[in-house]
């Protein structure tokens, strides 16, 4: 089973603090939302961003959105072979089934989160596709910590995925992908025993890294 | 050398017998630009779409937006590993460049996309990164049948992917995969020497079959 965590996700609502800027307002407006309650998005908020610490790195639903639909759909999950989960820079956990069928767009992915993050879960409470608690990473990661954990990182051990697939238990893993653009890892994981693995010495976006973990997965566990 | 084909991708602008109905219009106005120059897309102009034949499949550019994210930034394309070209319902077929960085966010892709069609290449003639030209599937692929050509399809030979690549020439190969979400395609490959293969039992999207043909070329060449 493959367990894959997206970790220190640019995933938020507009903060409070720049909740008032006429950018997000008329964007808000537009679609009949309360300006704190839409998610920020580097793309339409670019120029009130720029009042925010670590404003280079955040508002990126768009990465939450193509892990969830590579995931989702994946051969291994449709096999019943995953538990995916997001982890946002605010320190919330978000699980999410297995069954999940995401909206179709971009746009009313948004509005998904954008529900999820008002409500705590979606569709309703009686049976939730997605989840959203309070936590912080490494709590979370103490669950997992003896069937093992594998951080991907540019400055981690240089192996390939099918070399590194090799050498752990494919029956139960944890694999941690960094869900942002820019810089590192904000989670501390010093406390948590892992595997630190660079797959390329290349520039990976987030997609290309999840789409590799996945597939080689597969292959190693021979799920078809 | 991987070529990758996205073939009868839903592709294309909006149709002239639709362009004046009231939903392309009021949101083609929004983005200041004419009916006629805006992208088909099902979630924008499902009300609308109703009256065009095979509507249930048309107006699908997030379908092309993902699997140009995940080919261009994949490892073999970075290496220089791959061919990357889209084949529209219209038989236009884009030339994508190995080098193209897509804007951030799918709206600026769609802005792309329109100024594709609109001015035949972009950014600009002297140095093109997309270039669209008139051409059927058929016509295209016979440049590329010597090498072997793979079409990905639900009712061709069972085999995993790893099994197929063992068979092929990977030194140069062309997969063909279908860039719709609904039905068949709409190009007939009888008149091309090929081999059919079906992957899986699933029912797979287009970013999965993308995602598996990119990370599994690579696993059996040993790009890495």
């Amino acid at each position: 089973m493959l367990r894959l965590i997206l970790a220190d996700a640019e995933l938020e609502r507009v903060p409070e603090t720049i909740a008032g800027h006429p950018a997000v307002v008329k964007n808000a407006k537009k679609r009949g939302k309360r300006p704190g309650g839409v998610l920020l998005d580097s793309n339409l908020h670019h120029s009130a961003m720029r009042g925010l610490p670590e404003w280079e790195r955040r508002g990126r639903p768009d990465i939450a959105h193509a892990f969830l639909l590579l995931s989702l759909d994946s051969i291994a999950n449709q096999r019943g072979e995953m538990e995916i989960m997001i982890h946002t820079r605010n320190d919330e956990i978000i699980f999410v089934s297995p069954e999940t069928r995401l909206p179709k767009g971009y746009n009313r992915f948004c509005g998904l989160m954008e529900s999820l993050f008002l409500n705590g879960v979606v569709p309703n409470k009686e049976s939730p596709l997605l989840r959203i608690e309070k936590m912080a990473l490494p709590e979370l990661l103490k669950n997992y910590e003896a069937s093992g954990i594998t951080v991907l990182h540019p400055e981690g051990e240089s192996l390939t995925l099918s070399e590194h697939m090799g050498r752990i238990d494919l029956s139960e893993h944890t694999f941690v992908i960094g869900g942002f653009a820019v810089g590192d890892f904000r989670t501390d994981f010093s406390g948590i025993s892992h595997d630190k693995v660079s797959i390329s010495d290349l520039l990976l976006k987030v997609w290309t890294v999840t789409s590799e973990v996945i597939v080689n997965y597969e292959i190693a566990a021979g799920i078809r």
